[in-house]
This record gives C-alpha cells, sequence and structure tokens, in this order.
C-alpha cells in the first residue's frame, strides 16, 4: 500500500524532473497536529506520529524523527521501504544535509512551499546552493496522487467568551496597534493558528484534539482580515466580529490578498512560521521578529487561570472516579489498553463543558509504557491485568480549560528494585524542578536540568524534553516557553514569566519492560522580590494522587515526603466534595500522608 | 593626571581627526592579564582593573565594565572625569551600540587593529556601516602621548620540562599536522600566549602573574615560526626548538613574515583571537575555527594532574601555616590587609617550585569583602583584628602547578545570623555542584545553576560566573570551560570534558557589610558509563580546611555534613606530614567531623 504509495509519487516526480521531494509533518501554519487534508507525509510513508520528516528519491524513502518515535516507526513502516534516520536531536532538520550530500550537482528537490517557513528555506539554501541543488515548489503534486483525500474542514467557527479567557478581541487588537506604533510597522502577519484564536477568541475542530481555526490574520491600524470564510460564522458572531473590525476574506485568496493589502507597507512576521508562499506574496517591506502573541498567549490572566483550576478540578475528579473504578474492575477482570482508553474517555465526557481529548491518550502496560508515544491499536493491545505497571497520559479540551497529566501506577504483585528506584528517581526530579525557586532570567535549558540531577546520580536518563507550554482552550503543546535540553527550539531557549502553565513530565524507560513518567501542569508566579531581582516558582495546578506504592523510602528525603503529603491533601480537600462517599474513602487511602 | 592624559589625547584626536576612540583591556594575543605596555586603558583611565574598555570622544569618557568592578571604578576613578557604564552582561561590548548612537553619521572611531579581534571587527562593523561611521587603525596614537610607557618584556624563556607538562613539543606539534591533514589546511596561526607555551612547553615572564610569552606562532606540516626574539633563548633551548623544527623570527617580522609564509596557503585561525592588523597580513585563504588547542590544552594528562596534586598539596600546607600564625597572631596584634596578603605570600615562597601569585590576592576583611575584585592599597587598608569576617582570594604560580582557593573565616565574637545563613547557602551550592554527576553533553550555562539554587531559594544570588578553567603552570584564569549563567562567553557554552580543571566559587556579597566566597580547583573525571553515556562528576584538588564555625546547622544536611567530614579527613591525611606537630594539632581541630 505504502509502497505502492511511493511507486506512483516517483513517476509523478519523474515526470515533472524533480529528483527528491520533502513531506514535512507541519501544515501551511507550522502546527504540530494537523488537520487530515494535510497529512500528507503520514499518506506516504505510513508514519503517524506528530513529528517526522519523510525524503524521497527514486531510490531512497528516509523517514527523519526523534528517539520519541523510533518504535513506533518500526511499527507503522514494517514491510513498507521507508527506512527510519534517527535525528540526534528532535526537529532539528538532519535531512537537508544528508539529501544535500546524496544528490549531485544540479539535481531539483520539490517542497510544498506553503509547508516551508522562510526560516527552513533560508537554511535549505545554505546547504543547497554550494552545489547547485534547485528547490521548486509543488503546490500540486500531492493533489493528484492522493485519491480520497479529506476535505479541508468547514465545522462551525463559534465566540470563545470572555468568561474564559478574560479579555476581549478589542484589547487584543488594541495591543497589536500599540505594537505597530511601536515598530513603526503598517501591518502585523499571523500565520500560527493558536496565535488566530486566541487573538480574536474564536475556536472551531479543525485540528484533532485541539480547537484551533485554520486562516491567516493580516492586521493593520484600521482593519483585522481574517482569511478563513465567511459561511462558518453564525449571524452573531458575525456581527461581533463586525464591531471589533473584523473583515472575513477567503482562506483561499491569501496570496492575492495578501500582496494588495501589503503594498508599499511595512509588514512585521515571524521568520518561524512564515511559509513561503506567503512570503513570496507579500508586496511591501519584512520586519521579522518573533511572534509577540506568541509570548501574549502563554502569559495567562487571572481569568484563564480561575478557569483553568475548574478545569484541573473536573479532570481530577474523572480521574480519580476512573482509578477508583480501574481498581475494583481489575479484581475479576481484564481490559485491553484500547479499551481502557475508551474508558477514561468516557469518565471525562460526564464533566461539564467537556469538547474532547487532547491528544491520544497513551495506555502502556508493561514494556508498551515504555514506548514514549505509543499509540494502542484498536486490535490486538495488550491486556490490562491486576498485576504490574501501567503508564497513563492523557488529557482532555473542556470550553473552559485546556489539560494534560501522566500518572504511573502499580497493579499489583510485588515491583522490582529497578522500577521503585527509576520511580523515585523520576518523583525526585518532578519536585526538585517543582519545588525550584529561581531568577527571572533563566532559560528552559537552565532549568531542564534539575528535573535529570536525580537521575543522572545513578548514571539515568530519559530521551525527551521535561515540559511544554499549554493552552487555555487551545494547543496542548502550546509552543513557547517549556524544558528542554535543548538550545534548538524554544523550549529550550526561552526565559519563563509569571503566569503561564508549563508541563513538568521527568521520566524513565527501559525498553521491552515498563516506563515510567509523572507529569503535572504548572502555573509559574513570582514568589519572592529582593534586591537580585525577582524569583519565579510553580504550583501544581493539576489535581490526582500519585502512587506511593512504588517510592523507595530510603531514596526519598523528609523534604520529598512534606511535599507529597502537602500535595495529597489538597488533592483531597479539592476533590472530595465532587466524589461520592466510596470514592472519597478511596482518595483519602491514595492520599494518606507517607 | 588622569584628566591631564585625556586632555592630551583628545588634542591629539583633533588632529587626526578622530571623533571617538576605543581602548580595550586587552593585548594583540586576546589577553585577559596583559604585559605592562599593554596597559593603555588603565593609563589613560586609571582604573586598573582586568576587565574594561574606555571610550573617549571629545565630551566623553566611559570606562564599561561589570559588576566585579562597579566599587574598584567609583574608587580608581574618582576625582577624574572618567564616568562609570555598567555593563549588563560581564565581557559583552555593550560600549559599540552606545557610542554609535551618540556619534553623528560620517564620523570617525580609531581603534588599534592589533588589538582588535576579527570576530569582534565584524561585530563593530554592524553598528557603524548602517550610519556610515568609519573604523581606522591607531597603531602610532598612544606611543606619542605616553611618557615613560613601559618598554615590552625581554627576560629568558625557560624549557618547560616534560616531567612537569607530559607530552613532548614534538608530539604537541604532530596533533597540529594532523589537524591540517584533516582538515586540509596548510598552516595554523596561533596568537593566544597560553596557547603558544602550551605547544612549544616554553615559559616566561611577560605578563603579570602568569608565565606567558609574547608572541605568535604559525605551523605548517614542515616547520613551526615562533615570532619572538632568538636572544631570549639560551644555547640548550635553542637546540631543543631547532631539534623540533622550531624557527624562531622577530617579533616586529609579524606583519611581513606572515605575509610572505601564507601565499596562496590555507590558513586555520581563530576569529576571536585573531587581531585584525594579523588579519590583514595573511595573504591565503582563511578558515576559521575555534582554536583546537584552546580545547587541548585544557585537558589535562595525568603528569599534570599528577604535578597540580602536589602543587595543591603545597599549596594547602602554605596556607595551614598561614591560617594556625594568624589565629595565634591576632590574639595579641592587628595587622592591614595589605601586610596580611604579604604574609600569605611569604607562606607561599617557602614552598619549592614557588614562582609568584597567580593573581593580586584578594585580601578583603569585614565590608571589602563585599568588592569582588578587591585590591588592598598598600597604604591605608583596613586593620583586622580577632574579630568579625575575612575573605582571602589567593593563588600561585608553582613550576608544576597553578592554584586559585578562596577561603572565608571567622575572627571571633558572634556571627550574625544573616551571616551565617548565606555563608551556609553558598557552602551548600559548592557541594551541590562538585557532588553532581552529569552526562558529558553538559555546558558551563547548564551546570551553573546548581552553585545558584541554595541561595534563590531564599531569594539571594551573586553577580559573578561560578568558575573559570586553571592552566598548569600557565593562566589562573584559562579560557575554555567553566560555570557562567551568561550565553555570551564560552564558560557558559561550552560541553566539559573529562580531565579539565575549573574552579568552583560560588558567593554572596551584602555591600559595606561582608563577602563570602569559597572556592575550590577540581578536576572533571568519567564516573560512571551506562546505555545513557558518559557521566562526569568532579574531585576536589585543592586541600586546606573550609570553615565550619559559620554554618547554620538548620540549613545543612546530613549529606552535606557527610561530604564535608569526607572532604576534611582527606584534607588532615594529605598535609599532615608536612606541619609541625603544632600545626597538625591546629589541623586535627578544623578538620574535626561535625
Amino acid at each position: 500500500m505504502i509502497n505502492e504509495q511511493l511507486t506512483g509519487l516517483r513517476s509523478a516526480m519523474r515526470e515533472q524532473g524533480l529528483d527528491a521531494v520533502i513531506f514535512p509533518s507541519n501544515d501551511p501554519h507550522q502546527s504540530e497536529y494537523v488537520a487530515d487534508y494535510w497529512k500528507i507525509r503520514a499518506h506516504f510513508s505510513g508514519f503517524h506520529g506528530s513529528a517526522g520528516t519523510l525524503v524521497v528519491t527514486q531510490n531512497e524513502a528516509a523517514l527523519w524523527t526523534d528517539s520519541r518515535y523510533f518504535l513506533e516507526v518500526e511499527q507503522d513502516c514494517q514491510g513498507t521501504e521507508v527506512t527510519l534516520h534517527k535525528q540526534t536531536i528532535p526537529h532539528a532538520p538532519e535531512h537537508v544535509k544528508w539529501l544535500c550530500d546524496l544528490l549531485p550537482k544540479g539535481s531539483i528537490i520539490g517542497h510544498d512551499y506553503r509547508l516551508l517557513s522562510y526560516g527552513m528555506k533560508e537554511y535549505i539554501d545554505s546547504f543547497i546552493q554550494p552545489k547547485s541543488i534547485q528547490l521548486v515548489d509543488i503546490p500540486d503534486l500531492v493533489e493528484g496522487l492522493w485519491n480520497n483525500r479529506p476535505e479541508p474542514q468547514r465545522a462551525p467557527i463559534v465566540d470563545h467568551p470572555v468568561d474564559y479567557c478574560g479579555e476581549s478581541r478589542e484589547t487584543k487588537i488594541a495591543r497589536v496597534h500599540q505594537l505597530l506604533e511601536k515598530e513603526n510597522a503598517d501591518c502585523l502577519f499571523i500565520s500560527r493558528l493558536d496565535e488566530i484564536v486566541w487573538l480574536l477568541n474564536i475556536r472551531s475542530t479543525d485540528v484533532d484534539f485541539t480547537p484551533l481555526v485554520t486562516g491567516y490574520v493580516l492586521v493593520n491600524s484600521e482593519q483585522t482580515y481574517l482569511f478563513s470564510s465567511h459561511d462558518r460564522f453564525d449571524a452573531a458572531l458575525l456581527e461581533a466580529m463586525e464591531q471589533a473590525n473584523v473583515s472575513i476574506l477567503p482562506y483561499e485568496a491569501i496570496a492575492s490578498s495578501l500582496h494588495e493589502l501589503t503594498q508599499s507597507k511595512k509588514v512585521i512576521a515571524d521568520r518561524d512560521s512564515l511559509n513561503y508562499a506567503c512570503y513570496a506574496s507579500i508586496a511591501g517591506e519584512l520586519i521579522y521578529q518573533p511572534s509577540a502573541l506568541g509570548t501574549w498567549k502563554t502569559v495567562k490572566n487571572s481569568v484563564e487561570i480561575e478557569n483553568t483550576k475548574n478545569g484541573m478540578l473536573k479532570d481530577g475528579v474523572a480521574l480519580v472516579k476512573f482509578f477508583h473504578w480501574l481498581e475494583a474492575y481489575l479484581e475479576n477482570n481484564t481490559i485491553s489498553e484500547y479499551e481502557l482508553g475508551k474508558k477514561l474517555e468516557s469518565f471525562r465526557k460526564e464533566q461539564p463543558l467537556y469538547r474532547g481529548e487532547s491528544f491520544a491518550a497513551i495506555v502502556g502496560y508493561q514494556g508498551n509504557g515504555a514506548i514514549i508515544h505509543y499509540t494502542a491499536p484498536e486490535n490486538g493491545s495488550a491486556t490490562i491485568r491486576n498485576e504490574g505497571i501501567l503508564l497513563l497520559d492523557s488529557g482532555a479540551q473542556y470550553e473552559n480549560a485546556t489539560t494534560d497529566i501522566t500518572r504511573t501506577i502499580w497493579l499489583g504483585g510485588i515491583p522490582s528494585n529497578a522500577i521503585k528506584k527509576a520511580y523515585t528517581l523520576v518523583l525526585k526530579g518532578y519536585i526538585a524542578l517543582e519545588t525550584l525557586q529561581f531568577p527571572k532570567s533563566l532559560t528552559g535549558m537552565q532549568l531542564d536540568s534539575f528535573a535529570r540531577m536525580h537521575l543522572w546520580q545513578h548514571g539515568l536518563d530519559y530521551g525527551h524534553g521535561t515540559g511544554h507550554g499549554i493552552g487555555a482552550y487551545s494547543m496542548v503543546h502550546e509552543p513557547g516557553q517549556g524544558f528542554s535540553a535543548s538550545g534548538t527550539n524554544t523550549r529550550g531557549t526561552l526565559t519563563h514569566l509569571p503566569q503561564q502553565f508549563t508541563s513538568i513530565e521527568p521520566g524513565f524507560y527501559q525498553t521491552g519492560a515498563f516506563g515510567i513518567r509523572t507529569e503535572n501542569i504548572v502555573v509559574s508566579k513570582v514568589v519572592e522580590e529582593t534586591s537580585f531581582g525577582e524569583f519565579l516558582g510553580f504550583e501544581a495546578l493539576t489535581l490526582c494522587p500519585i502512587e506511593t506504592r512504588l517510592i523507595d523510602d530510603s531514596l526519598f528525603t523528609q523534604a520529598e515526603k512534606d511535599w507529597l503529603n502537602n500535595y495529597h491533601a489538597r488533592v483531597f480537600d479539592t476533590l472530595k466534595t465532587s466524589l461520592s462517599a466510596e470514592e472519597s474513602a478511596w482518595l483519602k487511602e491514595r492520599c494518606n500522608p507517607l
């Protein structure tokens, strides 16, 4: 099936004189999760993970992805001619040098310019120009090859009320006007979908798991243009948009309208998200700067914080009910990983304002927990019984919050010393980072180490970042700050600001044996101001007991026990009134002080 | 006096049509400590610290330096028209933007091109070109203005034996030949003095505190050229140099010889140390890369490690004798900070192979300890008595080792809670970084935080880096790896390798009240290798008791006590046989387990 796709593709490449094509995983908006219409890389490779790049030549079908997906690629691409190339740094464009070393001088590489950021185009140019290799746009190549390609989404666009987001679209647009004035610019161009829905207080269902709206936005001092579709709005929202001076233009008209609206204008754009097709359409002078909205949206206002606390309470209630049910159920039954994921979803569905999962839940039993981005298959997933270890990473979209939580629980039997040691070191890492007080100037790269130091002390580590930003009824992996050992992405390079939501999720993975991860969402805040400046700290927003039966007492300090006891007291006090007497009693036991 | 110098300078500037001149603190070899001949910035500003840049226009005399020197500048420049500009990041060239904002279009800035690195020239160009400001060379401007300018050093150059450095000049030069082959280059140009003395196993006294030789080196596959002076070598060393195919050419001939020797050659050079005058003389094609020797010299061989351990033993013996003497002396006497520095030197002088101090010792009593790079004046320094707190940062050059140590001691009375708290948090920071086990890929920026985290937790911090590399009978601040929160210098950006020497020196400073710093030199080593790679750790080389009377027990964990007890047991066991019975008894008490 995949090999047939590749045969068809290669035949079209020969017709069009292309020596290679590059299919990235993003859409024209540099999104991580993309609408089905844009799942081109998955269509031609069979690999469905969220990050990866496929490079096809007449002899090669090379898939580049990072360590999170190595096992998944082996499964997804088994029996195809797709070969895995292991990225040493996640998201690093290591395929570019590889391809340029492979191709002879004068070759031609095809790349859909809508899927190519301005920054990446520059990067590729630096490799191909010395070898006289040419890069060409291939806007129509895929269309003819992909039978039954999914349609672009056209679901209704709805208002995201100020009661949930805390700031009107008018005042958000006024912030852009101030920026234009400050930078002496005429307009701001936005292509990231989460920035668009944040700015305009709108939501829809264009992308799996994420309430985004496909579109572009151009803001000038008089008018804001949203490139989308009129007929996706109802009358009330249309009127509200008009009142905020937002005009809706057709998505398909982006190239021509952008050209017209930017004639002799100074246009601010972010070189990392501006795609090369839009770049080519902008007639005016470009001013590149990292997106201001990219930062604004990460700093949550008090209404967003309160709503998210409410979302975390609902999520905690659903999880406690679920774990309580699971314990009883496994006494006399078994259940597949896939079914368990569905069951967890059903508990969350009972909560008010639930709108769906925020990503495909990871239910990893025993050795499957070691597959970092594991998806249990609908048929033939592992059978869970009342013994061993289970890793559960899941999250929800509520209309007033986005959640993401990982718990690793023990189902029965006697855990090995290796499991207890790793579990305890991971938990110690979580606590070390969550309780750290640090100056405001610290980057994610400097903070990341605190979650790893206890593992390092025992020669252990994990192959993923320690945390990501998270939106408020928006992207579960919100671009911006985070915790990462890598200086090549914003999660490593950006400093943390007060009132940001970030996950802390250290882990440990023993291939074929077990996986451990403990994840809470935390909010940053100023905890102290001294003559040395502002010091930030974190507060856990996620409310759900943490497994205590896997803790190795000899590695756990009194201060760490105190932290866990305080956290559990807060979990119990906050959740108990929303539970049945039996669930509450179960929770009380789980929250017993150590 | 300084104002007169500035008047003369400005008159010469007007004659030569210069609107501004920049005087950096370095010499043509980008050295930190420079020969008296090159102390131009100090001559025109009065400020004698090791880092700073003076910018002079007709109306301004602006001195840029970092927080270590703020108090010192105030003292040194009092009564002059020199104004202090505070760098927010140490060594950052913040004066360039300031000057370009100040000067009108078309202005002319003078800068001695020998004192301007290729990298800095590029940086300045990026600011001046948009404003049509011109940069011109001023090789002769200072000569006519500086009466009684010190002569360049001409002391004998001596052989640095393989018994101390562990590798012959022949095999070091062979490493360069391999590099040339690997990079397909014809020659390597070296202008850093510590790289030159490392490569050729020579030493002299050209620079205060540092056994360097002023020169340049060009290595090609047949011959190595040292630009220095024949008459500084004795016959035996000249013959040894000849055997290693090292030719000696006159230092003054660098421009013409370099031009001739590089005709149609590919030349490797380091853009951060290559000065612009040499750049202009190189006739061939330049290949820029960070200096390989810069890394080679930081990785010490087993002979260097053994010799440094011997140096640390001698230094420890001298310090114990000194502290023992001081305690008795202060019972009935007082002593000035300046005299105490001399006294400390006298104890070190008794040790074999002693060649001098490795920097001007910092003897800071009470509030003077808060002046980070304090130099006690010969006349009128503070009087030390048997009460309060004393910070002592000092080091030595032995022919087989370089040392650098800071101890903060309590002389009598009852320490305040603030002092005990700060002292304990600083010590906890030292222990946290010294005992950390970490993957080989970690940079100084990621490691630096571990020394600060305990201070941060109490809203405290310190305004300097946490550590620097140190040479083996070479520079006390060896360029290379280190611990720094800043990503703008190699101490922050470089990863650590096994067998490097680095200082760990967290501190805390309360202006006008007290200063605290605890510093040991450590050696890095592979402590564990697992499936996650090599993990590094540190071992303290410095051997000297750490003040225990300032420890706040309530902040000090059992693990930290264990560390201190182990360290003290090692200090006592290693030093005791080199001490008198009385000194040994004194040391035993200082090393008593907590």
